[in-house]
């Protein structure tokens, strides 16, 4: 379905057939590039041809790329349309830009808010320190309830940090460390204790997979998460199918949350059917759950009104919606949230990072020439098809999947600008972007695997392990 | 399917369905004769009950053999009519006819197998001492894969026996005792463990009912259950919220129900509509769990394949069907099964015993003088208006609430046959068959009550508490 042309193309405007014509160009391109199936790219073709036809009926004028057309007619009213939404749900990322998701679009969608240069301020202020990069690049672009999250601060008031991750598979890729390395930066600065969930269950209902498997995925990802560097003193990382058996308080704020939600609410938020199976029906309660601080009376002494702060990618917003609905209902605080951008496939910013695809992502895994490898080969390039074109024209880095990488793990502002203005001009071409990515990621990874290397079956069981952290509550 | 009548049954005559009835009783006596294996005697013994529901549907009259159909009237025309169905399900009973449910007509409806003469007979000779009167008597009259049972313990292999409360209330009558009392004599008699699930997280969900409270009500019930008398060392005692949280077993054993369970079979089996809360949907996963003994590892020493037996009225049914349906697909036995009659209200047999209606039952916590009063004047007679009336016509027992009350608690067989003849004979009126119910009521009530007494917090502890009991496994 998303591959066929619109039926409405007539209804756009030549501007708008224009873009649509230039994104199918660029994902022709990028299947070439990835050398997907033969029948995938004539597909991607047929389509680029059908839509250069609508272009040149509704213009009248040959498509040339980087020329749009003049004379524009805007022949729409300009209002939202349903079929161009960006798909954003926590299993499923599907945009058909090339830039990625229009993230001031979900903000409106979703009803959050905006990370602006005031709360980004706020939050320097509040900690006496320069933001992280995350925050002072928009990675961590849209929050709720922030502002609450700080005026506690102030006033001295405590609260907890809340992430998680569903261990789908035994490798984690370098895009799921986004979310632990700014929550460690916030625990750092903070000084607040922190709870990571690793939803085995989820995986287990969702996937085709045992529940042992689903458990040791859960271990395996706790000794990454581990390696990120947290503190044991003041970070609890459990396992659902561990946790829930070892805590009477965290089964009741799943069961209070569950009696306060129907299955019309988590059809509308999640889209779940009359086929899906019980447990993926209730399951929502479960991510829900530890947004509560009873849910952790080991932790919080009993207490059930501290403040929650989860920072997480912007997928995982609807089941923390309906938290936020339902934690006035049964006498909690409503979580306060930071979300991040997905982090983009090697192919594209189209796609989030998969984990199911080895060569999607950059794995923790990965040897330094795997690395080298795929982005030499896979990473999506935003630069001309000849080097004369490139010098001529310059490279485009909002399509560009190495500097958008490099956005995320390049800390030295100045060079990351140098870079950017260097590629834009033509000064700088692909194959020497990509050798910055390269080595930028080698050293990192290595680093993490060194690290890893230390995580050892005790110290993972430490972590996992109920206990009180070094806070007084 | 297979087993269902044809639904052309509705076009014969009611001389053709006698027929039929006498074929099919000749088939099973010979099925049985011929030692036939057991699923195909079942199913014989479950098509003779249809076929005899359907001529009493028909006729109006009991089939009895050598009796062809006399002065026929046909009482519908025909067709079943799905209003006369007494509406039977984990929340509601509801019958029009004042003998109370059709139990038959209910046997055919779930595929269960009837509690006969040769189950019983094996039962006794299995046990070496008489069987309960409440076998006897038929007030445990259906069941599943009993036979099962009687093969692992004939063959000196393990099994246990599970049965449960939803903890509505702080007082229980007499009625909720009817599964405990059973329960208790099982165990004794087999010699096996018990666990026993108190569902605090079901009430909570179900009613407008604090945590606290379900769990406080499920504590004080579990008084009343310990005071049966039964043995700490061989049984376990669980709260839902409580139990929940201390074993991680358990926890793993309801997310794999809860992945093989649809909503729309859930749908089908409770009538969930999508107005209902996510956490009565995924309840049934619950009750489902402890017939796997590897949700009582503890107890079962990790095992999961010991076979469980679960006594229980016949309204909690719909649960143990959708268990037995799962349990091969997760790897486990399914559980057998022995249902009980509903113990009627004193009003009359129509509805059963309501926690919540403090003059439609005995209450464990009822004064002598209370129970005399609500018998004296609650207690539905089936005696005549008058007494000339009376002596001349007979009361009728299969109406009569005092008697019904009698088949429970008056364990004299003999005592009961006179009471019956004299009552039908019109010899023995109501007010004095009220007396002799009176005389049965209160000490047992009141014993009941002493051995509370002596039923402490710290013993609670002791039953509730996780641990082994006196079994090697």
């Amino acid at each position: 379905m998303a591959d066929s042309p619109n039926c409405d193309l007539k209804s756009l405007s030549p501007l708008q057939l224009f873009e649509k014509v230039t994104e199918q160009g660029e994902k022709v391109r990028a299947l070439k590039a990835g050398k997907a199936p033969k029948d995938e790219i004539d597909a991607a073709v047929r389509m680029l041809l059908s839509l250069k036809l609508s272009y040149k009926t509704t213009t009248g004028q040959d498509y040339q790329a980087g020329l749009p057309p003049k004379d524009l007619v805007l022949i729409n009213n300009g209002t939202a349309k349903e079929e161009d939404e960006d798909l954003v749900d926590p299993w499923n990322v599907q945009t058909s830009n090339a830039k990625g998701v229009d993230y001031d679009k979900l903000i409106v969608r979703f009803g959050s808010s905006k990370i602006d240069t005031d709360l980004i301020n706020r939050i320097e202020r509040a900690i006496g320190q320069k933001p992280h990069h995350f925050l002072r690049r928009g990675i961590f672009f849209s929050h709720r309830d922030m502002d609450q999250v700080l005026d506690a601060y102030e006033n001295k008031k405590p609260f907890y940090l809340y992430t998680g991750r569903g261990p789908s598979s035994q490798a984690m890729h370098v895009g799921h460390l986004i979310p632990f390395l700014f929550t460690k930066w916030l625990q750092e600065v903070f000084d607040v204790p922190l709870v990571i969930q690793l939803t085995d269950d989820e995986k287990y209902l969702w996937k085709d997979m045992t529940i042992e498997k689903a458990y040791e995925y859960a271990r395996e990802n706790a000794k990454d998460i581990i390696a990120c560097g947290f503190d044991v003193n003041k970070t609890f990382i459990f396992s659902d199918l561990d946790y829930l058996g070892t805590s009477a308080g965290f089964y009741k704020n799943i069961v209070k949350v569950q009696k306060h939600v129907t299955f019309n609410q988590v059809k509308g938020i999640f889209g779940f059917t009359d086929s899906d199976c019980i447990g993926k029906i209730s399951f929502p309660a479960i991510q829900a759950a530890p947004s509560f601080s009873s849910s952790f009376p080991q932790i919080f002494n009993g207490k059930d009104n501290i403040q929650c702060l989860i920072p997480c990618a912007i997928d995982q917003d609807p089941y923390f919606r309906m938290t936020r609905d339902v934690a006035p209902r049964i006498g909690h605080p409503k979580p306060a949230l930071l979300h991040s951008v997905f982090f983009p496939a090697l192919q594209g910013a189209q796609t989030k990072m998969s984990a199911s695809d080895p060569n999607s992502s950059i794995f923790l895994t990965d040897t330094p020439k795997q690395i080298k490898t795929k982005i030499n080969k896979h990473a999506f390039s935003g630069g001309r098809d000849t080097i004369e074109e490139h010098r001529k024209y310059g490279g485009n880095c909002e399509v560009d999947v190495s500097f958008m990488y490099l956005t995320f793990f390049l800390e030295d502002d100045d060079r990351l600008e140098q870079l950017k203005q260097a590629y834009t001009s033509g000064e700088l071409l692909t194959g020497e972007l990509k050798k910055v990515l390269i080595e930028t990621m080698q050293p990192l990874v290595a680093a993490h695997q060194e690290r890893r290397k230390q995580v050892t079956d005790e110290i993972v069981k430490q972590f996992m392990t109920p206990r009180k952290l070094a806070f007084e509550f």
